[in-house]
């Protein structure tokens, strides 16, 4: 049995609250939530505190607030040496108070409030500064996820930059395609197949095998004629440079 | 009974004729192609022929050649006056002879010869010149698939644009997400539950209501530091472009 107190009241901690307390062998001894009512629909009120000096004793402590404000809770506990860990894919683990062993446990996934996710399949990403906090981690991760990876606050930098762009610009290319649909009264449902297969694909090719289209067939003649079509200029501006992206790794 | 004739024996041909020769209510009459060996493991040889005046009567001709083919296969048909569609979603309707009646029947899809496609979930764009042939070619694609739409050449031509950025360039981004894994030694599949729910999520939002990330949130730090973090010329300009575009949208 592992014991386990939430601090923070957000989008990951709420998910994370949720599936702990669905896992018969997490405890969740308490949260932590500056504003009860935020998190009272999940847990019972005694269970919730905003005192620091109400924190119980627990095996690990969840920090799963904004980047800037973890700095500041991790100082403010008021015990030393026990395991804290925090959420999040850009601070680093240095960003935790000395007097505690620090932590890591990153879920790598987009939350939303409204949709329900299914953590099995969430990769959680760890780091701590010794093996055996490492073990108790890798244990509580199993619990809710199927996969748990080691990786460190230098990795952890470049798997965020990775999925700023298969996640937030990759949506954006999205929305451009829905005001192309738009604009042209074609319905964009028509093109939601079309996108699911596209990301389907690359858990079976590698995104370098699975690459299609006019820029790499280095088709002029279809690459020309859409940018004529796109007329607003910075659509045209990111349709070369992505073009000319994906015609500079055909070289490689 | 729809009778079909298939002219042309590359990617989308074939994937055309398997599913429909499961179709009880069509009935392939012949294929065409010029190298019956690489049509000849899906249907009998004696269906199949190289020589235009052994072309036997159907209902449907369907032309599925490279976009540049398509006139000249046309003007090379021995028959006048019959429904002879392509299915690109590049060329025109116009770009058939005009001694038989045009169509376009245009499945969206990306396809890739070694892996299996579910034909019901992929949307069927038509287009023909008469109301006849129209009803022709929606019962002929509502017998393979759950969804067609009335889709004129002007808006197929947006369609593929919007199709580019979508599954082109969205692939050319997974593809940046790979090799910025690579590089810094984590692997790549951490992102693939990512890249899954980050397309599934555009089936019940918006792409605009979806829309996350430090470009969204103006996060002027992570993206410094992620534009630092990148040194590779192209991609530290794609990162500006997309976040500015982002930002642009937002103000919309």
């Amino acid at each position: 049995m592992i014991k386990v107190v939430i601090i923070g009241n957000g989008n990951v901690a709420q998910h994370l609250l949720k599936v702990m307390l669905k896992t018969d062998e997490v405890t969740i001894v308490q949260v932590f939530a500056r504003n009860k009512n935020n998190i009272s629909h999940l847990i019972t009120e005694n269970r919730i505190t905003s005192n620091y000096d109400e924190i119980e004793e627990a095996d690990v402590y969840i920090i799963s607030v904004s980047d800037n404000a973890i700095a500041e809770v991790a100082s403010n506990l008021p015990f030393k040496n026990r395991l804290v860990v925090h959420t999040s894919g850009t601070s680093e683990l240095s960003v935790l108070d000395n007097k505690n062993r620090k932590g890591v446990f990153y879920p790598l996934q987009t939350f939303s409030k409204s949709k329900v996710v299914d953590f099995s399949t969430i990769p959680i990403c760890l780091e701590t500064e010794n093996e055996s906090d490492y073990k108790t981690l890798e244990i509580l991760a199993n619990l809710i996820s199927k996969k748990a990876y080691a990786i460190s606050s230098e990795q952890r930098k470049s798997l965020h930059v990775a999925a700023v762009f298969v996640c937030n610009f990759v949506n954006h290319l999205y929305q451009i395609g829905n005001q192309i649909c738009n604009e042209n009264r074609v319905p964009f449902e028509i093109l939601q197949p079309l996108i699911i297969e596209t990301a389907n694909k690359i858990t079976e090719l590698s995104p370098k095998e699975a690459q299609t289209g006019p820029a790499l067939r280095n088709d002029t003649k279809t690459i020309e004629k859409h940018i004529e079509f796109l007329q607003n200029s910075n659509y045209q501006e990111l349709y070369k440079l992505l073009t000319q992206s994906i015609q500079n790794v055909k070289k490689l």
